[in-house]
C-alpha cells in the first residue's frame, strides 16, 4: 500500500555496483491524502523514519482539506512567534488611518524596532504613501533560427499583441494583458508579458496565460521553440531590472519628521539620521548591494509570514531604496521606495487559519484589499528603517539588542 | 493602567494645529508581559482595536515564556502549513544519509517539486556536499578628518588585532575574531569583523563584540567615531561582494545524475537541462540578478520557516549559483553554490516547539549541527532546481502547476 | 599678459599661513587662441614649466582652427599607432560589404587578434547585423516637497508632453523628443528625456533641449527645482539599466561558423567555444561583471580613437554580451549584443584629420552614416570575440600574445 | 606576393553554393613588415581597397619600427588634439608638487572643465592622495570531475604556493606571485592570481606566468584542465569585485576645499555640492551603475590616449567612488576612491612618440613612476568631478558646453 513505496527505478540501472541503488532506505513519503487521518499517518511515517517526535506540528490548528493547494505531503504546521507593531499611521491612497500590524518573526527587538519607527512617524503626522503601479509578468524567450529571425520577430510583435491578448485571457478571468516588452540578445527574443493580476499575486495565472500566447507564437512566426522563463522577470530574485518596475506593486513611503519627534522617538537628530544614510550608503555602493535600505527584508518577512504572502517573494520585493534628508526647515523627510512589492489578498496562503485573521487585524481580507496591504508594508518598511537609522546614529543599537535579544543570558564572560 | 497608554507627546508641539496629534486614536500596544495571560490580554486588546477575531492566532502550542528574546508585544503565533520532501541521499562532510526535509510553505506545487528534484538526487547516488568555510562578519565604519588620517589608521590595523581581538572576545563566549579587512573608501574606512560564531548565526554576538573593538579604536587612533553597521557586511541584503565569502556559510552541493535518471526522474534529457541553463543564465545577466538559480528562494525560505530561522537571511542566502552541464559520458553534472547562507541550531528561533521538531527530523538539534542543517540545504535547493529547470525544459511547468497550485478551481474561462 | 597668470586668489584668504598659497608657482596656462603660433606659444610654455621637450606633440597635422570645440588650451596632438583589421564581411541593415576597419592601439597583438575573428567571419558568408534603436537620453531629475507632490507630477507629465517636445526643440533642428520616461525615488522623480539624435552623438544637443524643458517645468509644476543630471541615464558609465536600451545605438550582430571554418580560422571546435563560454560566463557572474563579454572594450576603444568618436563612451557602449552555441548542425552560433553603443558620424571629433580619413575607410562620413557605423562596430566586437574565445580555448592566448606582444623580448628568465 | 593575399578556403567546403565564398573580394591585408616603405605600402593597399586618401594617417611622426609590438598590420597613426590641465597641486606619497596634464580628447569643454577643477584643488592647498596597492592578477579556471575533487584542490592550493610561484616566476624577472585567492564554484575552481608586476600593466607578463603554473597544476593536481581566463579578474571590464582590489593600483585623493575657494572656483557652495552628490548618487544606484562618479571615464581616458596607456583599462579603471561631504566647519571635503586603476610607466605604449613626451610633462618616464602616474590620475579625476558636481549644482552645465563645444555653431534655432 501507499505506506511502504520505494524509490522507483529509472530503468536500466542496478545490481549492485549501481552507487543511486538505496533500495533498502530510500523510501517516498506515502502518497496519502488530506484528510486529518491522512495527515495524521504521514506525520507518524515521518517520525518513524526520522526518529522525530512532532507533537506540536501536529497540533496545527489549519484544517487538513484546507490546505489542498498550498502544499503537499502535508503533516501539520509550523508556529512562528507573533508580535503586533504600532500605531502606525498611514495617509495613502488605499490605507487610511492607524494600523497595528502583525509581525511573525523570531529576531528579539524586531517589533519593538518597527514599533518604535511606527510610533515616531505616528506622531509625525503619519505616512503618506502612494501606489503608482500594480502589475506582474513572465519573460519567456524565444529561440530562432539567427540574428535575423529575431530581429523580425521583435518588430512585427505588435502586429500580433491583440490575438496575443485574447489567447492570454482565454485562460484566466482576472489577468488581463496590458503589453509586452521584447527584450533582443543575440539570436534569441526574451518578452516581457505585463499583466495586471487583480488582488492575486497571480503567477500561476500569467504562466498559464502566457504559455497559451507562447504556443500560438510558436506555431504562427519564425520562434522555433521557447521557454517559459528566462529569468529575466525577476520572480523571486533580486535583480537590477525590478527598479523600471513591472514586477509587483510599485510603492512609494515617505514622511516629514519634525526635528523634536526625532529626537523624542528615535533619539536621534535629522542631521544624524542623514548622516547615518550618507555613510551606509557608501557602504552599500562598496558591497555591490542591489538599491539601499536599512533592513526591508526584516518587515517584510515578518509580515509576509503573518499574513500568508508568498515569503520567498521577499528575495524581490526588499529591493528598494530608503532616502533620509534634511529639510530646509530641520527636519527629517525620509522615503521608502519598493519597486517590486509583491503581495496579495486573495490566493495563495492568504485565506488559511492565522494568515486570514492577520489580514483582518489590518482590514486586508479579500478582493480589492491587494493596494491597501501594499502601502501598509511600505510604511512598515519606513517605520523599521527610520529606527535601524536611528539605533545607528545613537549607537543604541547594540543596547536594544541587548534588551530584547535572545542572545543576552546565554552570552558575556566572567 | 498600561492598558490604555496614549503616544506620548514628542515635547513642545500640541495644540489644534499639530498634524501628528492623533490622541484619540493612537494608543499604545499595551506593556504587557509573556505569560498566557498577558499574552491573551493583550490579543484581546489588538482585537478590540482592529475588529478582527484571532482565535487561531491565539492557539499557539508556543507557551509563552519561550517567546521572551524572540518576539515583543506577542499575541500567539502563525501558522504555516508543513510538507515533507525526501528522499533526500547526502553525502556530505556533516551530513551523511537520507534525510527528509521538511518545508513550510503556502505555495502550491513547491513540496512535490522538490520532493521530485530529491528523489531524482537520491536515484542518481545522492548529492556530493562540501562546506567551504563559516563564517559571519560586521562591518562598522570609522571616519576621519582626512585621506591621509584613514590611510593611517589602514596601515597600522595589523598592530591593533591582538589586542582588538581581546577586546571583542571579552563579550562572548562563542565568538572568534579570526581577521579583519580594511575597505577604505575616501576618508573613512570600513572594516570587515570576521568571525566564527560557532553554531549560532551570532549576528547579535558579534555586533556586540565588535562594537567594544570599535571603541577601543575611536579611543585610541585617529578615527574620530564609527557606526557600527556601514552596510558592507550585507546582512539580509543581496550583494555581489557576497560570492567572496565571510558572510555564513560557504556551501557546495553536486551531483552526476545519468542520462536515465535525468529522463525518468525530471522528464529531461541533460542536453535540455544544459539548454534551459544556457538560455535562462541570459535572462538573469540580462536582467541584472545578482547570480544565477531557479529559485533558492523557495526552497531556503521553506526550510528557514520550518526550522526556526532568520527568515530575513534569506535575502542574502539566496544568493548563489547552479550549474547544469553535460558529462563527457552524456550524464548531467549538477551543482549549487551557496556563498552566504546563514543557519544556526542553537539561538533565535531553534529551541522553539515546532522548529526544534523540525530540526529533529533532520537530526539537526543544538550545538555541533549548524554545518549540517548548511549542507542539507545545499543539497535541497539543488533539488529544487534540478526540478524547476527540467520543468522549464519539458514544458511541464504548467501543468504541474495546474495540479497542484491553489489557483485552479477559482480560475479558467468556460 | 597671458603668458604668467597667477591662480587667482578666492577672496578673503591669503598671509603667510594659507596652505593654498602657491603663488610662487601656480600659473594658469596662458590664454592663448587656436592659431599654429599660439598652439606654439602655449605648448613652449608648457615645455618652460614642465622641462619636457614636445616636438612630437607639436607635429599635429591638425590645424589648430580646427581644434576649436574640441579641445581647450590645446598644444598639439597625440598619436595613436593606426593597424587595419580585415576582410570583414557584413550583413547589415546598413552595413552591406566588405570592410577594412582601422584600429588605433598600442596593445600588440590585438589587430592581429580581431584580424583573425573578421576573417573566420568572412569565410563564413560574414556577420548578420540589425539595428535595434538608435536614441539618446538625459534623466534630470526634479525635487518635490513630499511624495504626494511626486506622484501628482508623475501622474501628469503625459499632459505636459506636448509642451515639453515644444519647448526642448525650440533649441536644436536635429533632435527629436520621442517620449517621457519617470522613475520617482521618495520625494524626487527622475524623468529619462528620450531623443532622436540624427547622426550626432548630441549630448550637448539634448542636454540643452532638456535643460529647456526642465525650466518649464520647475515654472509650471510642483517641482522646486532641478539637476540637469541624476546619473541614471547611464552616460560614460557601466550601468546595469543599460540593457534596456535607450542610450546609445543598440545593435546585434551573429553568425552562423560552420564547424570546419571554425577548425581551420580559429583552431578551436564549436564545442569547445561553447565551452569557453559556459565558463568564462561562470566568472562574469562570480565576479558581478555587467553583462558578458571577451573584450568589446578592446575593439571598440581601439576603433572609437581611430575614428575620433568620444572614447569615454566606451564605458557605456562596451557594456554587452556575446554568445556562443552549438547548432543543431554542429556549427557555432556567435552573437554580440551591443544595447547601448554610442557612435557619431557627425559632431565631436568625427571631422578631424586621420578621423575623418578613417571614417572614409569604412564609407562611414558625414550624415546618415552612424547606423552604419554601428553596425560595423558590433561585427568587429564579434570577431573580436570570436577570436579572444578561440585563443582560451586552444590554449594559444599566451602565444599570439608571446608572438606579437611588446613585453617578450624584455622578458624572460635566464 | 604578399600583395594579393585572398582569404583561405577553411577545408572541405568551396563551390556555387558556399556563402562563404567572397573569393572575388575578400583578400586579406597583405603580410608586410614595419618598414617606413612597408607601411606606406600598406596604406596605399588600403587606399585602392576603401578608396579613402589617407595622407594624415600616413604623416605620422612614428617611426615604423617602434610600432612592432604596439600594433599589426600598420598603416600610420590617429591624431588626437591634446590640450592641457592645470595647475594641479599635489601631495601624494608619490607624486608631490604642482602638474599641467595631458588630456587628449575631442569633446569640447573638457580640458576647460579639468582645469577648474584642478585649480580649485590647488587654492584649496592641493590633494592628498594616497597609493593603496598596486597589483594585477589573473583568474584561470580549473575544472574537475566533481564538487569533491573540487574541494580538495581548494584545500590543498596552500600546499602547493611555494612550487607555484616558482613555476611562475620562471618566466618573468618582473613579476612576483604575491598570493592565491580560490574561488570555487560549482565543480570548478577560479583562483587568482595575484602579481606585484612592477612598472608595467604587465598582464601578458602575468598571464604568461600564471599558464606556467597552471600547466603545473594540471599535471599534478586532479584537475582534469584548465581556461587561462574566467573572467573573474575584471580585466578591462567593468565589475562589482574591482572594488575588493587586486586588480591593478587602488588609489584615493582627497581635498579640504574652504567654502570660499568652493564659491569662487566652482560657483557653488559645499551645501550646494552635498546636495548634488545626494541626488545623484540616487541616480546612479536606481540605474544600477557600479559605483558612483560623475565622469570619471572622461579625464582617464583623456589621460590615458596622451600617456600611451592600455586605454581599454579605463573599462575597469573608471569604476570607483566620489564623496562630496559638507564639514563640520562648512567647508567641502571631496574624496575620489579608484580601487583598480591600470596604468603604466613602462612596457605597452609608453615608450612612443607623444606619449613618451605627455608622460615627460609629468616627471613619469620609466621605470618607479607608476605609482606617481597613479596618483596623479586620482588627483585629476578628483579635479574633474569636483568641476562637473559644480556645474550641475550651478545649473551652468549647459552654457559651459555652450561656450566650449562644437554643437552650438551648428545648432540653435531661429
Amino acid at each position: 500500500m501507499a505506506m511502504n513505496r520505494v524509490l522507483p527505478e529509472a530503468g536500466g540501472e542496478g545490481g549492485p555496483g549501481d552507487p543511486g541503488n538505496q533500495r533498502g532506505r530510500a523510501e517516498l513519503v506515502p502518497r496519502l491524502g488530506y484528510s486529518g487521518e491522512d495527515i495524521a499517518a504521514r506525520r507518524r511515517w515521518v517520525e518513524e523514519k526520522t526518529g522525530a517526535a512532532l507533537g506540536q506540528v501536529g497540533a496545527s490548528m489549519l484544517p487538513g482539506e484546507a490546505l489542498r493547494g498550498n502544499v503537499e505531503n502535508p503533516i501539520g504546521a509550523a508556529q512562528v512567534p507573533l508580535g503586533v507593531a504600532g500605531p502606525l499611521l498611514i495617509a495613502g491612497g488605499h490605507a487610511r488611518g492607524t494600523f497595528y500590524v502583525p509581525l511573525a518573526t523570531t529576531e528579539g527587538a524586531l517589533v519593538r524596532s518597527y514599533e518604535r519607527g511606527a510610533a515616531a512617524l505616528t506622531r509625525a503626522g503619519g505616512a503618506t504613501v502612494h501606489l503608482y503601479a500594480d502589475e506582474n509578468r513572465v519573460a519567456p524567450v524565444f529561440l530562432f533560427d539567427g540574428v535575423a529571425e529575431a530581429a523580425e520577430f521583435v518588430n512585427r510583435l505588435p502586429e500580433w499583441f491583440e490575438v496575443l491578448k485574447a489567447e492570454a485571457e482565454s485562460t484566466t478571468r482576472h489577468g488581463k494583458l496590458l503589453r509586452l516588452e521584447p527584450r533582443p540578445l543575440g539570436r534569441e527574443v526574451m518578452v516581457h508579458f505585463c499583466y495586471s493580476t487583480g488582488d492575486a499575486h497571480g503567477m500561476n495565472m500569467i504562466v498559464k496565460a502566457t504559455d497559451r500566447a507562447c504556443q500560438w507564437l510558436v506555431a504562427n512566426t519564425a520562434a522555433r521553440r521557447h521557454l517559459i522563463f528566462s529569468g529575466l522577470e525577476g520572480e523571486k530574485r533580486a535583480a537590477g531590472s525590478l527598479f523600471a518596475g513591472g514586477k509587483g506593486k510599485k510603492v512609494v513611503a515617505g514622511a516629514r519628521l519634525p526635528a523634536r519627534v526625532c529626537r523624542a522617538f528615535l533619539h536621534a537628530t535629522p542631521e544624524q539620521m542623514a548622516d547615518v544614510w550618507r555613510h551606509t550608503m557608501l557602504g552599500h555602493v562598496q558591497g555591490g548591494t542591489l538599491g539601499y535600505n536599512g533592513h526591508y527584508a526584516n518587515g517584510l518577512t515578518a509580515l509576509f509570514i503573518a499574513c500568508g504572502q508568498d515569503v520567498a517573494n521577499v528575495a524581490n520585493s526588499a529591493v528598494g531604496v530608503t532616502t533620509f534628508e534634511v529639510t530646509e526647515e530641520g527636519d527629517l523627510y525620509a522615503t521608502a521606495t519598493l519597486p517590486s512589492l509583491t503581495m496579495a489578498t486573495v490566493g495563495g496562503g492568504t485565506g488559511l487559519g492565522t494568515a486570514r485573521e492577520c489580514l483582518e487585524m489590518l482590514g486586508c481580507v479579500g478582493a480589492g484589499q491587494a493596494p491597501k496591504l501594499a502601502e501598509i508594508a511600505a510604511a512598515l518598511v519606513l517605520a523599521g528603517d527610520l529606527s535601524m537609522g536611528a539605533a545607528i546614529a545613537s549607537g543604541e543599537f547594540v543596547q536594544a539588542h541587548e534588551e530584547y535579544g535572545r542572545n543576552r543570558p546565554a552570552e558575556g564572560g566572567a
